[in-house]
C-alpha cells in the first residue's frame, strides 16, 4: 500500500510512523517546511520526501492531510486534484462541517479527526503510539464511496485507533461542547481575573486551585485556536449562547438567596459530572452483525451514522461486494450483546436484511 | 494563652493542633457532633472538650469559630455573647461581607479566612501543617480594636500562615473571581455537556482534557457550596454578569469569522493567564517600617488595608502602645526594599510619621 502524508508535524509524523510500522506501507510525505520534511525522513516517519502535494500523492491509495485547520481546505483540494480516482483522501482537522461542506461532494474525500494530541508538538515528538486507542472520528456522507470508507476506517483501526462515524455538524457540536467551549470559558475566566487583578494590585491568593484548573487551557496556541474557533463558529457560538443562558439562570438562583435551592443545583451538577465520567461505556466481546445491502454509495455512511447516533460503536467493519458490484454485504463488529442486539434492530429498521452471529 | 476552637473538623482541628504545638496554648474545643468532639480530644487537637460554646470560650483570649458558613453568624454571635471583653473572636468562613456586616461593629470580632483546604475533610485529617504558608485573610474594620487585631494576626503568623488584611467586600469580590465563579462555571459546563449527552446518546469522546479540567470542581460539596454561593450572592452574581458580558463579546467575535482577530483574543488570554500566575510576587528580605500613630481603633485597619490595596504585604506586625494608651507606634515588616519604600510613601500619604530601617 502506498500512503501519502501531507504535513508531517506531530500528528502527520505519527501517522507516517504508524503506516510504515503497522500497515507496512510505503509512505511519501510532504511539508512546506523543508527542515520538518528532512527531519521526518531522518526519524523514519516517511520513506520519501516529496517536492509538492501533487508529487506526494502520486500513486497513493490513502492520502492523509495533517495541515493546520485554516490551511486544510486548500491542501485537501490540491490533493484531490492530483490524486487518482481510486484513492481515499482524509484530513485530521479539529472541525469538520466547513471542510466537508466544501469538499464532501467528492466521493474520495472523507473527513477525519483523531482525538490524539499532546502537550508537545513537532515531528521530533511523533510516535506511532500517539494514535493507540485514540477515538478517530470519520465523517462519511451520502456521497462517500463505500469501498473507500472501508479502506480508511480499516487503516485507522490498523493504526491502533478506534474509528467512529459521525455526522460533520454533530461532530462540530460535540467538539464545541467538550473542547471549544471549555477553551472559550478558560479565556473568559482568565480575562475576568486578570482585569480584577489590574483594577486592584492587591496580590491574588496563591491557593486558587479552581481558577487554576478552569483557566489551564486559556490562550492555548493562538494561531491554531483562532482557526478552530473560526471554522466552528456556528456550533461554538450556539454553545456559548447556551452557557450564557445557564449562567443567567445560575445568577438568578444565587441572587434569590435560597441556600437550599442552590444546594439542589449543586447536587445536580455533581450528578451531571458523574454522568459525563460514566459515559465512557464499558465494552464487551466483539460480535459480528452482517447486513445485506445494495452496493451503492451512501449505504455505509447511513449505517455508520445510524449506529453512531444510537450509541452503538462500530469497532470494525468489512465490505463484501457481490460480483456484480450492485449488491453485497457489510460486516460490522460491535462490542457486547446489548450493542449487537441494538444494531440488529436499527439496521432492520432501515429496511436492510440483517443477521447477527450468536453471542 | 487560652484558645477556644468552636467546630473541630478539618480546619478547626488543624488550628487546635497548631495552637497547642506552636502557641503552647491550652485549647478548649466544642463541636455539636459528640463523636467529632471526642475524636478531637483523642487526636490531641484540643486539650478539653467543652459542653457548649459558652463553656468553650470561658477565659479564652482568642476564639476561632470554624463552623460551616451558614451557621457562622449564630455561632460567632453566641461566642461574642459569652466571652470576656478582652478576647478577640474570629471565624474561618469563605465569605466575609455578610458576617462582618452583622457582627463587625463589635470591636472584638475580626473576620478571617485561611486559604487552607484539602480534598479531605474531618478532624481525622487535621494537621498543624495544613496552615503552613497559607494566605489567611483578616477583615478588620474601623470598629476593630487594634490590640486585638494585633493578637489575632500574630497568632495566625505563629501558626505558620501569612495574615493579610483586606476589606470584607473586596475579599468577597476576590473570592468570587478566583473561586466561586470558577465553581459556577464548572457547574454550567458540566450541565451543558450532560444535556448534550442526554440529547444524543452517542458516546462522549474520552479525550476531553479541557472539559475534565474545567468541570473538575462541578457539584463540589452541595451543602457547603450552597451556603457559600448564597452568602456571597452579591459579588458572585456580579462576577457571573461580568462573565456573561465577556462570553457575549467572545460569541460576537467568533461569529464575525475573522480568524486573525480571534487569534489576537487568544493571545490576550495567554497574556492574562501569565499575569495571573506571575501575580504571586517574589519576596525579599524583611524590612521594618515603624509608624507613629494615635493609639485609637481603626488605625491598624487603615494601615493594613492601604498597604494591602497597594500590593504591599505585611509579613509581621507589632503594636507599641505608649504608656498613656493614647498614642503609640506600629512596626510593620514587609518583604524587600521596593515594598518597604512603597509602604513608607503610602503611610506618609496617610499623614502619619514613619521611618524605615535601612535595607
Amino acid at each position: 500500500m502506498k500512503v501519502a502524508v501531507v504535513g508531517v508535524g506531530l500528528i502527520g509524523g505519527s501517522i507516517g510512523l504508524a503506516a510504515r510500522q503497522r500497515l507496512h506501507a510505503t509512505v511519501s510525505g510532504f511539508d512546506p517546511d523543508a527542515v520538518t520534511l528532512e527531519r521526518a525522513v531522518g526519524l523514519g516517519a516517511i520513506d520519501e520526501a516529496a517536492t509538492s502535494i501533487a508529487d506526494a500523492v502520486q500513486g497513493a491509495e490513502l492520502v492523509i492531510c495533517a495541515a493546520p485547520v485554516g490551511a486544510l481546505p486548500a491542501v485537501v483540494g490540491e490533493a484531490l486534484a492530483a490524486v487518482g480516482p481510486e484513492a481515499v483522501v482524509t484530513d485530521v482537522g479539529s472541525t469538520k462541517r466547513e471542510i466537508v461542506a466544501k469538499l464532501g461532494s467528492d466521493e474520495r474525500f472523507i473527513g477525519g479527526h483523531p482525538l490524539a494530541g499532546a502537550e508537545t508538538s513537532g515531528v521530533q515528538n511523533a510516535r506511532a503510539e500517539l494514535l493507540e486507542g485514540a477515538r478517530w472520528y470519520l465523517t462519511p456522507t451520502s456521497d462517500s464511496a463505500g469501498l473507500l470508507y472501508d479502506r480508511l476506517q480499516r487503516a485507522v483501526a490498523d493504526f491502533g485507533a478506534r474509528p467512529q462515524a459521525i455526522d460533520p455538524a454533530e461532530h462540530d457540536e460535540l467538539m464545541a461542547t467538550v473542547s471549544h467551549l471549555p477553551h472559550v470559558i478558560a479565556n473568559v475566566l482568565a480575562g475576568h481575573a486578570a482585569a480584577r487583578l489590574g483594577q486592584s494590585p492587591e496580590r491574588m491568593p496563591e491557593a486558587g486551585p479552581s481558577l487554576r484548573d478552569t483557566t489551564r487551557v486559556a490562550g492555548a496556541n493562538p494561531k491554531v485556536w483562532g482557526d478552530i474557533f473560526t471554522s466552528n463558529s456556528e456550533a461554538l457560538a450556539a454553545a456559548i449562547d447556551a452557557a450564557i443562558g445557564r449562567l443567567r439562570e445560575a445568577s438568578e438562583l444565587i441572587r434569590g438567596g435560597d441556600a437550599e435551592a442552590v444546594s439542589g443545583w449543586q447536587r445536580r451538577a455533581a450528578e451531571d459530572r458523574r454522568n459525563l465520567l460514566e459515559s465512557e461505556l464499558a465494552g464487551g466481546m466483539l460480535r459480528e452483525v452482517r447486513v445485506v445491502v445494495p452496493n451503492r454509495p451512501g449505504v455505509v455512511a447511513e449505517l455508520a451514522l445510524a449506529l453512531g447516533k444510537a450509541g452503538v460503536n462500530i469497532e470494525d467493519m468489512a465490505l463484501h461486494p457481490a460480483a456484480d458490484m450492485r449488491s453485497g454485504a457489510i460486516s460490522l463488529w460491535v462490542a457486547g450483546d446489548e450493542q449487537a442486539d441494538r444494531a440488529v434492530e436499527l439496521v432492520r429498521g432501515l429496511g436492510y436484511g440483517v443477521t447477527a452471529e450468536s453471542g
